[in-house]
């Protein structure tokens, strides 16, 4: 009698590593592993091949840490982005949001996350000394705080802001308020507050 | 300016052949991608070479079709099954699932689907002539039929009942009723005609 519940050493090896993946159960993997084996063997290699060759391949642009194939990222090495802006982001993903927006044409600085106490993540872990040299070589003018808007958000900001000030260079956050289509009358009282306080004059564009 | 949004091409490539898993979103395929970038080199050469390992090596056991890595598998293998019971599944899932119930003790037949005109799925596709056959030489006392009951199950059980029924072999159906937990009111009518119909004697166990 086999031990395992599959019936197939190699399939349950296959289950328990895509099980490993955040968000995908034992149920999801199974359909998964069941999913491959009847795809084409070339399939299958295609698609382990990707996801070696990214994890070997992938660098960090050395200026402002974005994913890159390269020593920098093509943000960084595009003559057409405004250097004298540089938004601070918690990861690459943030980068592609703000990049979808199409609203943003100057550079990035990714920290990699934010501080936070509780799970152990202090300043030195992050891209901030990074940062604060890449201000203090000068041609920034405006640093602009694109974090989350959390407490660790918040910590992150203020830390950067005391070792930025110094230099003199703009520091700017993006604006809380009520998301679009969100209703007022559900709008926690935080959010509603700063978004009093943040008004801005009415334009009719 | 990079024509893609993901600022690499090994992690589009990437998130590219996982977006092409059944039942994975390009959000999810990016998270997931993400998420390995950040594992260790060997850990993402562990799923990878799993994947591979399991689509290359995985074998169909001869006699019953079901997976396994050798020429047969552990259940055709295991002499303290009851050879005189066949049970005839859909897919190697349906297996999985009637061995969970520790209620079956005999040997299964895997088809590989159902018999689906729509689908372009014919008696030829599926394992029922190997099933014709197995049955024909003899030892098989009883022929248990345990596909899912739609449309194309009925068909196919009706299919193998009438290339089955010369040998005299006993063809039997599995259970069609209410399921544990649910209620009469909300049952549908095919299912609560067939409830009655099949209705057993009473006992208190």
């Amino acid at each position: 009698m086999n031990n395992s519940k599959y019936s197939s050493q190699l399939l349950e090896k296959a289950v328990t590593e895509i099980n490993r993946l955040p968000g995908i159960g034992s149920k999801t993997s199974l359909r998964l592993a069941l999913y491959l084996l009847r795809q084409e063997e070339e399939r299958v290699e295609a698609l382990a091949e990707s996801l070696v060759n990214m994890r070997q391949g992938v660098h960090y642009c050395q200026v402002c840490h974005n994913i890159c194939d390269n020593d920098h990222c093509e943000i960084c090495s595009n003559p057409t982005r405004d250097r004298s802006l540089v938004c601070v982001v918690e990861d690459v993903q943030d980068v592609m949001a703000i990049e979808n927006t199409m609203q943003y044409r100057g550079l990035y600085h990714v920290l990699g996350g934010v501080i936070s106490p509780i799970d152990g993540i202090g300043p030195a872990d992050l891209q901030i000394e990074s940062l604060v040299e890449r201000v203090k070589q000068g041609g920034v003018e405006e640093v602009i705080l694109a974090l989350s808007p959390t407490m660790e958000g918040d910590t992150t900001n203020f830390y950067i802001y005391r070792k930025i000030e110094e230099t003199g260079v703009k520091v700017t956050v993006i604006a809380r308020g009520i998301a679009q289509n969100d209703e007022l009358q559900y709008t926690d009282e935080i959010t509603l507050g700063r978004a009093l306080a943040g008004r801005i004059p009415f334009t009719s564009s």
